[in-house]
């Protein structure tokens, strides 16, 4: 057995398999009209993790289900008193999703352990690899394995149809005895997750690799405008209180806050509904979702805060009222652990990869695993920044870029 | 019976009996919630439509039913070579209407003929007073006498549920032969419709009497806005095409160029819709309804053209495709005859009534009429400008002024 700091650099994984099982795990889980559905819960999801666990078994990690519906494989390390190093993604995906959203860290994850394996090669620290149950319904297994799954939480209904306790149950887990899948705070030496982008930034700027400094925080608000419906026909422009015309300017002017300031924060209005809604009648109240993201709380409060400002102006200017509304779903951001981050930037060096420090736009099973552990992302380029759909597509040379950059963490980690 | 100019001229309206009509007539027709429901055909409108004929009976004037529905009470003249002076309204409402709207121009129409009786004054033309059928589901009666109701026109189905033709059936009209209903161009001397506002200018103006220079034309598009839905984390905003910002700036550009000139066009973005339609995903597609009303049919297709202009020019910039479809439902302005509307500003003049000339911007029979015989319209203020609506209100002393106006516009034409 060779333990060389040399040959640890000379690890590499294999291309051509990674892609075979991306294309392999697409076949299990197709809706009526050949859509994509491995939706968490599913026949197609509980197929696709039977194919898994199969390859974690040969794999030699005696892979097991946890109560949150977890599957969890380990090989252990020279050092037992060491924590293990633990690393994965998820299989679930949204209804017509992609291919790649999850299934690339979770193949990855696996293709690490084999590469060692074929190599002989033994670490110090015990892995794990971690395939998270549920993620795209709303992070349930690794909120399980951080302790917030609540009794409640276990009641809502999944895309599937199912209460998440009877989902849990159809795959593997045991709702009833939920606190046996958490693992306490320092349980791990870290945690890695691969994942595609999701977004257009790498591809655009010609980046190999994104390391993420962090989960973003979400806040949604429900914004109402109210105005005076009239007969389009008969009311003059001057005497009009068009809810709709107030609106756009909201729209806008929360488009301009957002743009107004450096940094990676967005926000987007994508629900609008005008009440009563015909050709003939003047707007007399419109509705507005208005979603604003960060990787800092602070300043998701100074923007809507700012926005808030503008849109009472608009409201004086249009002689309507405009009310906004927070949805108690809001997410706080979860920072990545910062000497995770220069491992994969100095192992991505080493492999001649350009890379990124960047929030992640969308929610992971690592800002739940980020109140347990220190945790840390890698991306890599998602094709046009799509994803959760059909057309979502990340290159074979790109994904094998992210899983050599997981590997070469992982050794990384060895050398403390 | 006295005929002498000064007579005629100090005939005036019994305003009491106004108002108690129109509170007598709002107790016909209620739905199940109170609300006033004189929709067309329904029970509501059949009885108050046999409560208006009574009194027509009383008043002398022998009405009978069209084969449109159209209630038809006519009086002699003097000289039966002259052609008859028609005058009225509609007595059906939209459903949770106003007690105002078409109402006050048949009871003033009657009002007239109690007037004329009572002072025992002959005139020299023969009256018509008119109570339009079904005016809110299309103007059903009056293209009956236009002649422009067709055969497909008939099978449309109305508000109450029935059939156009099972409608005009219900309320003793007879479909078999719409023919018969037809009034020959120069079959009337001229035709007067006095009626609410609907709009807030004459209040806020404080005028009494608005003259209607014509009935505007309605031309409706559909706007589609193609962006492309995408993830609102992922997606930074610089590489977002949404469709909801870009039709945002398209309500503020079509506002603008509707307000850009002088005159009394009017423009409304009354209807949108975006898809996804969701917190999180950047908007992919909306749809837009925009709506222009004029008195002049070159004057909307001017406005139209500036507008897609400006869509052009936006969409480039946020690289969104926006494309303009007319619906099929475009109506052309009708104008009212000018030596009308001078006899009715020197009829209010001499009440001391102050006038404007203005543009009818909701539709109304008179347009219809408007292709067989000289028109014209009285307005008197609707408070607020409400229309359409259980707020609509007119004060009785503006319903007495416009029913003398009226009275005098039909004296001056007898002078002829």
């Amino acid at each position: 057995m060779s333990e060389g700091f040399t040959l640890k650099q000379e690890l590499r994984v294999n291309e051509k398999r990674i892609e075979n099982r991306i294309f392999e795990l697409a076949k299990y889980g197709r809706d009526e009209k050949g859509r994509g559905y491995r939706v968490a819960y599913s026949k197609g999801d509980i197929e696709g993790r039977a194919w898994f666990m199969q390859l974690m078994e040969k794999a030699g990690l005696n892979p097991f289900i946890d109560s949150g519906g977890n599957i969890i494989g380990r090989r252990n390390g020279k050092n037992p008193a060491l924590k293990p190093i633990a690393f994965g993604s998820h299989l679930d995906m949204v209804p017509d999703g992609g291919d790649y959203d999850g299934t690339l860290g979770c193949i990855s994850a696996l293709e690490v352990i084999e590469v060692l394996n074929e190599n002989r090669f033994s670490t110090e620290h015990p892995l794990e690899v971690i395939v998270f149950a549920n993620e795209e319904g709303g992070l349930i297994g690794s909120k399980a394995m951080a302790g917030n799954l609540t009794a409640e939480g276990l009641k809502q209904v999944s895309q599937s149809g199912m209460m998440m306790s009877e989902g849990i149950r159809a795959i593997g887990g045991n709702p009833d005895d939920i606190q046996s899948s958490i693992r306490k705070k320092g349980d791990f030496h870290a945690f890695l997750e691969l994942h595609i982008e999701q977004g257009g930034t790498l591809e655009n700027e010609n980046l190999h690799i994104g390391v993420v400094e962090g989960i973003v925080g979400i806040l949604d608000c429900e914004v109402t405008i109210e105005g005076f419906a009239n007969h389009a026909g008969t009311t003059p422009m001057n005497l009009r209180k068009d809810a709709l015309l107030a609106a756009s300017k909201l729209v806008i002017a929360a488009n301009e806050v957002i743009n107004s300031m450096p940094g990676n924060q967005v926000g987007t209005v994508g629900k609008i509904a005008v009440q009563p809604g015909a050709y003939n009648v003047v707007p007399g109240k419109v509705t507005l979702g208005l979603e604003i993201r960060d990787l800092s709380w602070d300043k998701i409060e100074m923007l809507l805060s700012k926005i808030e400002e503008r849109a009472a102006s608009i409201a004086t200017d249009t002689e309507t009222k405009i009310s906004f509304t927070r949805e108690a779903n809001f997410v706080k951001p979860a920072l990545t652990d910062s000497s995770l981050q220069q491992k994969i930037i100095q192992s991505a060096n080493y492999l001649g990869l350009k890379t990124k420090v960047m929030p992640s736009g969308a929610g992971h099973d690592t800002q739940q695993i980020a109140s347990i552990a220190p945790v840390a992302m890698i991306f890599v380029p998602s094709v046009g920044g799509i994803s959760h759909s059909p057309k979502e597509f990340t290159k074979t040379a790109d994904m094998a870029n992210g899983a050599n950059v997981l590997l070469q963490t992982i050794m990384a980690l060895e050398r403390v």
